[in-house]
């Protein structure tokens, strides 16, 4: 507690998700003074097949 | 924003994909007056193992 | 199944929310080709207080 | 209605994931009042790579 | 971890509340082999005019 | 993209919430390489009796 979940595309290397974790998880001991050990992020991974903006899947968008 | 997760069983064609964030999409734009850029949506399929309905993991029920 | 949960900011008129709630749930069936009872749609509503973009609390945005 | 979502790390056995979704329908089933039909559970199962506690990734914690 | 949210109507009693969060956290427990501080259970209560069955929200719904 | 959503206990202050919202959106960004505008925060808080660790309600644990 509190619990954290992020929706993303995946693909992220593993020191991309590493780094995440950790700062996600300083952000809220710092802010809202809990104990790392409180702390619990889960990524949620999704293939560009699977999420869409602006109602186009991402694995549809041309390339910016 | 708004932010769309739908939880779903896997195995949808990219067709039926594609179709459904698009058609959720507008119907969200429709209903809370927001552009189409701020509605994500996002599909969290999970196999037939992972996932029960009174109790019955999808992949042991009996079929219809 | 599927289950559907939209994220949005509260505040909205019982009126927008039956028409998201119906249009949404038609979106399912038609692209899924689910019967209309399989498909259960939960509004989160958080106050602008709780609730940021690009860093910033919706309670604290500009007004455009 | 309810939805239950369980986000665990993933590797479990089918034997725990049947037995799982079994007793935790059950017990809304007990206490809310409701029936079988009307409980829908879902497994978000992530790899360790994608769960941290602590600010550690699962994947990278000493084992105990 | 794992993390479990159940989504419903809003209304229970704590006395409801109190006993689902400790049979779905034994219920964990004893599946998965987890102590029981690691099981958090959240529950997210929405109001009837914020969920809907079948396209229809549930403060609309016919009495049964 | 990405959306991040953290279920807290309800009651922390509008300082607390801005700075999580605002350091969260940072570790994205600095991790994740996506531009402020790209990441949405949502917070999900509960009360007290809607919480719990090792199968005991929040509400109703020993204070510490």
């Amino acid at each position: 507690m509190p619990e954290v979940v992020i929706y993303a595309i995946g693909g992220r290397s593993q020191d991309q998700k590493r780094g995440l974790c950790k700062d996600v998880t300083e952000a809220v001991m710092k802010n809202y003074g809990v104990p790392a050990d409180a702390v619990v992020v889960t990524l949620v991974e999704t293939p560009k097949t699977d999420k869409a903006k602006g109602g186009v899947l991402f694995s549809e968008m041309a390339p910016r």
